[in-house]
């Protein structure tokens, strides 16, 4: 393959299998599928979800909804507690009047900044749940009075979200953070409904946590990194070796005696790492190898025997695809290893 | 402030009052500046270097070379051990067509691609010592048997450099690692010289070991980080609070009583945290607040008592600036309290 690297690589092989697979999985079960685009970034993946039985996309801000509208994807979930003023508050109406876009809360203030921007126009709004990740989101005791807060400022109340956050923190927490997630769904869910609220949306989400059990309120699943996964998904059990469909190809620039240095550093890699995995990224083709150091542009190998040669292309399994995805401007698509197409990440940078 | 959050903020008398300290501080000892930009890859502030006294600019990668040396500055210093084939090798031709580029070697393979590339053109290069970082270059006492390899290809030897990237290793780290880049670079210049040599370039550089005592070999300082500082570069005493020129603008979006959430996470502050800093940024006007956790579009900070409301912007200091910058495309320039300019990251994600 000629490639300049460093290079995001995906096997569309692959991926075609992982996006098939979870739209199976998901409908199945009676579920909805609104895949989190955040990871990919990516119109033709996005057409790919679609194709195989996604219900819209989820995203993580305006600019990226607004990348997705633009390509006809109208249908949008921000799962994410937005707080629309000044430009962004114009950004949102010029969406609204051009998508079917549902917009995150978790508090008052943000919901009324919503209601405002909305200036009269419908707005449906799913309230966050924290089901314990602790980060975002109302415990379910308060949906009832938040929810009430925004249907007096007239938006429409939709229905919950949650995300297991807390599925990330070690490789046995995947399943009680799936539990986690039904059980505050559910108890949201049938607090709105005694409350009078009639909604239609009850939404779980994440890669480690979609496909496990789910108690029947929950509607819809939101799993991101399932298109690509990586080696933090590898690790906790979300996939299996042969599933990985993304790795950065690197070139090997320089070599010791007891180490080999890639051009891939952490402006290619990037520096996520949980506290449980060791090292920044594997290298597979050689006995699994571990990037154990990272600057901008070196990614250090600790090497044994049958190192690579200085010159030689390595690929490297990063830690985790979302984060990398947002580090570069397109993906180099590779099927029985021929490069086949590239494809753009259109919505790179668009985090705001 | 009506700006977008996330937003890459720069104090503009900052940046300018650092730009203008290095070039005085560097020059009042006989020695040149090149300043390393893949900090800022900005055109802006390669222009305020120029000004302030720099000779030419350090960059990483070719494509980082090619958006300078297309904005006229054309002498450059690829510090990195290229190793140019396929495209990489008709790119590293033209930009030797159009500027005066010297190029990093580190290893016998390496130098042999790069004097194939040039087909003919004189290169200088310049090659690497491991003054102690123990990632790229070469041991000086290997440095006469690279270079007489070099010769051998054609190539010109301009001269060695060095960085002791081990500064980063600890607070008490800087002063040992300066010592260590002089006294490795004095061993190499020493060795060549000794082996016919006729070298003129000898250069050491971080921000951190910049305007430490050099031996006399050395000619040059390669500080990169110095134009914005960060937490790290703080933490390290390598700056002055009142001297670090960049932040990351971000809004309040979420609020429990003993934390807050801001709409900077990985994809805005990116991951890097060296083992003796806690937590990934600061909230200077929080009392110091740190952000302890960043999901990709979530960055969670403690609270305490005067925590910010849903809605305010606050101002969080990244640790490492150089990763920060790459993850945005564009400046918003600040002046007392004012935005003033924006200017374009022309070099954003420019790193094959």
């Amino acid at each position: 393959m000629n490639i300049d690297t460093p290079a995001l690589v995906v096997d569309l092989d692959r991926l075609r299998s992982n996006v098939e697979t979870m739209g199976r999985t998901v409908r199945s079960r009676g579920l909805r599928l609104r895949p989190h685009a955040k990871t990919h970034k990516c119109l033709e993946i996005a057409a790919l979800q679609r194709e195989a039985g996604a219900d819209g996309l989820t995203v993580a801000t305006l600019s990226e909804a607004e990348v997705f509208a633009a390509a006809g994807f109208t249908d949008l979930l921000v799962a994410y507690p937005l707080f629309p003023v000044g430009a962004k508050a114009e950004r949102l109406r010029r969406l609204l009047d051009t998508a079917e876009v549902t917009v995150g809360v978790d508090n008052a203030a943000g919901a009324t900044a919503v209601a405002d921007a909305a200036a009269g126009r419908r707005v449906p709004v799913v309230i966050e749940v924290d089901s314990g990740q602790h980060r975002t989101g109302v415990g379910p005791s308060q949906v009832v009075r938040l929810a009430e807060h925004c249907h007096a400022l007239g938006l429409d109340v939709s229905g919950v979200f949650t995300h297991g956050g807390h599925c990330y923190g070690s490789p046995e927490a995947p399943e009680e953070a799936a539990s986690d997630e039904g059980d505050a769904l559910a108890e949201a869910h049938d607090a709105l409904r005694e409350a009078g609220f009639d909604i239609t949306l009850v939404s779980a989400g994440s890669t480690p946590t979609t496909g496990r059990p789910r108690p029947p309120q929950v509607t819809e699943e939101r799993p991101g990194s399932y298109v690509f996964y990586d080696r933090q998904q590898l690790a906790l059990g979300a996939c299996a070796p042969e599933q990985v469909a993304l790795s950065v190809a690197a070139t090997v620039v320089s070599s010791g005696p007891d180490r080999f240095v890639v051009d891939a550093g952490s402006k290619a890699l990037a520096m996520d790492r949980p506290s449980w995995l060791v090292g920044h990224g594997a290298v597979w083709s050689h006995a699994g190898a571990t990037v154990s150091r990272l600057s901008e542009h070196h990614g250090v190998v600790e090497s044994g025997p049958g190192a690579p040669a200085v010159g030689e292309v390595v690929f490297v399994t990063p830690n985790h695809a979302c984060n990398v995805v947002n580090l570069f401007d397109e993906y180099v698509i590779v099927q029985a290893g021929d490069v086949v197409d590239r494809w753009r990440v259109a919505a790179r940078g668009r985090n705001v």
